[in-house]
C-alpha cells in the first residue's frame, strides 16, 4: 500500500493496521451508520466559490479562540482509549498536535493519565489549546476532583459532552464483539465509585428508571461552572434553542456535534446544523464543529458556515494507528496544507471576514 | 453467521433459514418492489432533532390506544401462514408478543385456529392488545360467524383490510413458483363455501366482472359495525378523503398501510402518507402505521408524524423463522430498546406531547 | 431461465435469443442512452394514490379513440425490420395485437408488405386500430403512392414520424457493427428512387446542405392531409408550441414521443412532456404517448397525465423474439392485466374521468 | 478493443495506451475528483427541447469570435506536455485542429517550441484561431519576451490562466508518483530564471509568504494589456463579480473554467457558473467555457447557456495518445458531427439566436 497522501488514505491504511475489534470501535457509528456517512457527504453539498487575481501575499490561517491566537483552526477531538490504536496512545496524539500547533482535547476515557499527557506537550504560546473533555459522572465529589486535576495539570478549558446520556445502538461494535483489550482502561476514572444500581419495579425501564435516573440537566451546568475557573465548552449541541440556552448560561463555547454519528443514527449532519446555530448565536459564543471533516476544503466551508474552528476525530486516530505521533502530525499537516491551498484558490488571504458568497 | 443484533440481521439470517418459496412469499413485494424499498427509505428522510440536558428520569414508552394503556407502541402486523416460517407459527408470535407486551394482530389467513392462539396468550392487563384481522368474504353468513368466533375467543378489535380487493402483481412469488406447502392452510376459512364463478360474456373482464363484482364498499363497513361490538379498525388507508370517510363512520381506528408493498407497487410510502392523514384527522381517530419500520428511530418518527402506534410485519416473521417465539421476542425487544435510546438522545421522556420540531 | 412474467423478463429473455447486432438495433438508444433510461425512470416518479371501498363491479379498460371504442388503451408502436426478431416478423405482431384487441402501427420500414399484414388481422370491431407509420420521403410521387396503398389495404390512420429528420448518434449500433442481415429489407420502400446526392461546396455540411436540404416542414403536413382521407397523427411531439401548431392544422392526433430515446439523447423523458402538452391542448386533440412504458401502473399514470392511449415498442419486439405471436400476445396480456389490477387498487372502475388526485 | 466512436471511447482506449504516470497526469483531477465528475454530470442536467418540422436547409455551425468567423465553436484547450501523450505532441494537435477548422490554444508548458507549432498550421482563413496560453511568471522581463515571441509567431490572442495561483491537491498524481519523463520539459520556459526562494520566519507559510508572495493581481492585467497588441482572454473565471471586473478592464474575452477540476475540488461545475456569468455580462464580452464537454449535445447546451464557443481538453489528448494527429482530428470530427445532429433534432439551423426555451 502506497504512503498515505490524504486523510482517506490514512483510513484505508489503518484498516489493515488495526485489529477487527479496534477498527469496529474507532471507525464505526450507530445503527446503520447513516449519520456517519451523512456527516461526510453534507460537507460536499456547498461549493466553494473561487475568486481570482486577489492579493494573497502575507495570507495566513490564524484564528482567535477563547482569547488566544491559534496558528490554524484545527483541533483534535476527544477520542477514548487511544492506546488501542497505538502503544503511545494519547501521548503521541498530544505531542503531534503540539508540534503542529493544533489544539488537543483529551478524552475523559483516555488510556493515559491526564497529567502525563499535559506534561508532555509544548508549553509555549505556539502550541494549540489543550482542553479536557468530561462526562458528568454519577458522583459529584469525583467530578469536582477530576476538574481540579485538569485545572492543576494545565488544561485550559473543559469540554462537557452533553449528547450522550446513554450509548447509541453500536451495532458494528456488537457485531465485532468489541471489548477493551487487557491493560487498557479509562485510567482517569479509576477512582470513580461504581454506580449504585436501582432495583426496578415491574414495568420500569432499565434505561429511564436506572441508568438515566440522574442524568445531568441544564441545572448541572451552572453548578459545574461554579466549580471551576476554566471556560466550559458544551459539545453535542444541534438545536438552536439549546444553543440559546447555553448562551444564556454564558458558557465558554459550543461544539456542534452529533458525536461523530456514534449515538443517534437519525441525527442530522453537523454541516446542516451549523449555519442554523451560527444564525441563532450571531457570534455571541465561540462555535466549533466536528463530524466528517476530511479535507481542507471542508475546514474552509465550516468556517464560512460560522465556525471559529473545527475538530477532527477518526482521521488522527488512523494516523496514530499508522505511524504514532508522526502519523498524527501528518494528518494535521495534510489538513493545514489543503486549507491553505483552498484559501489561495478562493482568493481568501485570511480566515477573518470571509466573504458572504464564499459558499454556493 | 453471527447472532442477529438488529432487525436487518434477522432478515439476513432468515434468508438462510427459509426455503426459496417461503422467502419469496414473506420477503417479496409487488412487481418491481419499488414500494417495498420506498417504504423503508421514506423513514430515513426526516432527521430526528437531538436535544440535550433535559430531565429523563422516569421516562417511559407507554401510550394510550382504544382505551387501554400499552407498555409501548409496537404491534405485530397480521401475516398469513406463519407455520411456513416455523412449526409453532402464529402461536409462537402471539406468545412472544404477549411476553414482550406488544400487540398482536392475527391474520384471517392464519395457519392455526384463532381460538388456539387466543387461549395461549397472557390475560392480564400487561399484555398488549389482541386483534383479529379480516377480509370481507363473499359469504355474509361466514363473515358474521367469523366475527362471532373472534369475539368469543377474546379478540379486542377487528382489523379490516381494505386495500387488497385483488392480489397485486406478485412477480417474486410467481418467479419462485410459490404455492402453500402440504399441511398449511387458512384453517379459519375452512368452512367458507367456494366463491361461485360468474360466466363472462365476451369483452367482460375476469377481474372486474367476476372477482370484483361484489367487492366490499363503504356501505359494508356500517353493516359490519352493526354485526359486532368490537371496534373496527380499517387497515390500508392512504388518502385523506378515505380517512375522513372512515371518521364519519366512527370506526375504531385507521392503519396507514400499503400492505407492505405487496399490492400496488406504485403506491406512495406510508411515511409520506401518514402526516397528511394525521393532519386531516386532527386526532379524531386512533392512527397506526406500518410499512418499512426497522429501527426504534423509525418508531419515534412515526409517532412524531402523528401515529399512536406502529405495526411491524416481516421483521418478526424473520425472527420467528430464526428462533420461534424467542426470535419474535428478540425482534420486539430490539425495537423497544432502540426506541428508548432514541427517546433519551432526543431529550424526550415520554411519547405524549412530542415536541413539534422533533423532526427536521 | 424461467418463463417471463413481466415485460422486463421478456427483455432479459430476449437478450439471449437475439444475436448481438439485432439486440443492439432493437434494445439500443442514442449516444449514452440517458434518454432511454430516463424514459423509464420518469414513469416511476409520480405515485398512484390508492383509494379503498369503492364500487368496482363492471369496471373496464375501454377508451374512445378517433371515433372508435377500444377494448383497452394499449397500441404497438411502429418498429422496423421485425423479421430480424422473428421469422414471422410484423405478421406475428399484428395478429397478436388483433387477438389481444391492441392497436397496431406498422412501420414504413416493415420487413413485410403492408398489404400482407393488413390482410392477416381480424376485421371485426373487436380488433384494435390498424395504423400505418410514414416518413415523408424525398419523392412526392412515392409518398402519394404509399399513402394510397395504405388506404387501399385498410389502414385507418397515418402516423407521420416528425422527430427524426436525421439519425441520432446510434453508438450502440455502431459499436455492434450493425447492418441489416441478408433477406431483410424495407420492402414497402422498394420502389423508392434513390435520393439524388448534392455536390457540396467547401464549407458546406453533408447534413444541412445535402441530407436535410429538403426535410419536411409544417407546410408539408397540409399537403399530406390533402392527399389522404385518413386522419393524420404526428409522432414525436415534445414541445407545447408544436402541439399547438398541430392542433391548428387539425391533425387527427399526436403522439408524445422521443423516438424511444433513439434520436436525441438529451431529449426530455416523455412522461415529463406529456402533462405540459395535455395542458396546452385541453383535449382538443387525441393524445398518445410512448417511451419507457413497462407496467400497467405506467399505463394508468399516462392516462392520468392526459393521454388517451399509450404505445409500447421494444417490449413486444422482445416478446416476438421470445415466442413469435404468442410472445407478443403475452406481453399485451401482461400489461392489460396489470392495468386492471392497478385500476382496482386505485378504486378506479373506468378510465374516463380519472380523479384529479390519482397521481401524487 | 473496437475503434472509438465517441469521446468516451477515446478515453477508454487511451487508458490502455498511456503509461500509469501519464494517465494520472492527464486524466486526473484534484483531491477526490468530485469537481472532475461534477463538470461532466452538470451538462446532463438540462434537457434539450426538440422541435419538429422546421426548415433546416442551409443550416451551419458557424460562429463569430474576436472578429473572425469560425467554421464551428470548438477549440482545443491548453494542455501541457503533450509529448507525454504522443511523440508528435502539440504539433499533431495543432495540425489536426487546423485541418478540422478548430481553434487551438498552446499551453505555456508545451513540450515543443511555440514557433514550431505556429509554423506547422494552415495559414488561410479556414483555420480556427491560434492562441497562446500564459501563466504570469515571477520575472517581468521573461513575461514580456514570451509575449513578444507569441506575437511574432502569429498567435492571435493571449489566454491568461488566472485560476491557479498554486497547484491543487493533485492526489492522483502523487499516488502515481508522477514526474516528467526524461526529454520532456516546458521548453518555452527554458530561459526563465529560477524563482528566488524567500527565507521564512517562524509562523510564516511556505505558500502565502513565499510562493504566493508575488502572485498576479488585477493590476497586472492592465500591465499585460499594455505590453501586447493581442487581445487578452482570462481563463478561469467563475464568479460574476470577477467577470464584471474583467469587462471593466476591456479584456478580449473570458473562459468560464475550473481548470478541468484540477485545482479546487470544491469548485462548482462550469455548466452551473456559465449562465450566471452570461447573465452578468449581457454579451459585453466573448464568453467561452470548458470542463466536461464530451458530446455535441453538451456543445449546443453550452451555447444555449450563453457561451460563444467551447474548449475541450482531455478528450483530444486521448485522441492524440490513441492515434496522433488523426486521433485528434477524429475527436473534433465526432464532436462536430454530433453538434450538427443535435441542432437538426432541435430544429435549430444556426447557432445564432438560439431560442430561449431550447433548454428545459
Amino acid at each position: 500500500m502506497p504512503a498515505p497522501i490524504s486523510l482517506d488514505d490514512h483510513e484505508a491504511h489503518a484498516r489493515n493496521v488495526l485489529d477487527d475489534k479496534a477498527w469496529a470501535y474507532f471507525a464505526g457509528g450507530a445503527a446503520d451508520e447513516r449519520c456517519l456517512a451523512a456527516n461526510r457527504h453534507a460537507w460536499n453539498a456547498p461549493h466553494l466559490q473561487p475568486r481570482v487575481l486577489r492579493p494573497l501575499a502575507g495570507g495566513h490561517t490564524r484564528v482567535e479562540l477563547l482569547g488566544r491566537t491559534l496558528a490554524h483552526p484545527i483541533l483534535l477531538a476527544p477520542v477514548a482509549y487511544q492506546r488501542m490504536a497505538h502503544p503511545d496512545g494519547e501521548l503521541a496524539s498530544a505531542i503531534a498536535a503540539s508540534a503542529q500547533e493544533a489544539g488537543f482535547v483529551l478524552s475523559t476515557q483516555a488510556s493515559l493519565p491526564l497529567e502525563t499527557v499535559a506534561q508532555a506537550v509544548r508549553h509555549d504560546a505556539g502550541r494549540g489549546p489543550l482542553w479536557m473533555q468530561l462526562y458528568l459522572q454519577h458522583d459529584a465529589g469525583f467530578n469536582r476532583e477530576l476538574v481540579q486535576r485538569a485545572e492543576a495539570a494545565g488544561y485550559e478549558a473543559l469540554v462537557l459532552t452533553v449528547d450522550a446520556p446513554c450509548h447509541g445502538a453500536r451495532d458494528r461494535e456488537r457485531r465485532a464483539g468489541f471489548r477493551l483489550p487487557p491493560g487498557i482502561s479509562a485510567v482517569n476514572l479509576a477512582s470513580l465509585p461504581p454506580r449504585p444500581e436501582r432495583a426496578l419495579r415491574p414495568g420500569q425501564s432499565a434505561l429511564f428508571d436506572d441508568l438515566l435516573a440522574a442524568t445531568p440537566t441544564w441545572d448541572d451546568i451552572a453548578r459545574l461552572q461554579a466549580d471551576t475557573r476554566l471556560p466550559l465548552i458544551l459539545k453535542g449541541i444541534l438545536h438552536p434553542d439549546d444553543a440559546r440556552q447555553a448562551a444564556r448560561l454564558q458558557v465558554g463555547g459550543l461544539i456542534v456535534s452529533n458525536h461523530g454519528g456514534r449515538t443517534l443514527d437519525a441525527a442530522p449532519p453537523t454541516a446542516d446544523c451549523l449555519p442554523r446555530i451560527a444564525d441563532t448565536l450571531q457570534g455571541s459564543l465561540p462555535l466549533l464543529v466536528d463530524g466528517g471533516i476530511r479535507r481542507g476544503t471542508d475546514v474552509l466551508k465550516a468556517l464560512a458556515l460560522g465556525a471559529s474552528a473545527v475538530l477532527v476525530g477518526r482521521p488522527y486516530i488512523f494516523g496514530l494507528a499508522n505511524a504514532g505521533a508522526q502519523g498524527v502530525a501528518h494528518v494535521i499537516r495534510l489538513l493545514r496544507d489543503e486549507l491553505e491551498i483552498a484559501m489561495a484558490l478562493c482568493g481568501v488571504a485570511t480566515l477573518t471576514d470571509l466573504p458572504d458568497d464564499l459558499l454556493i
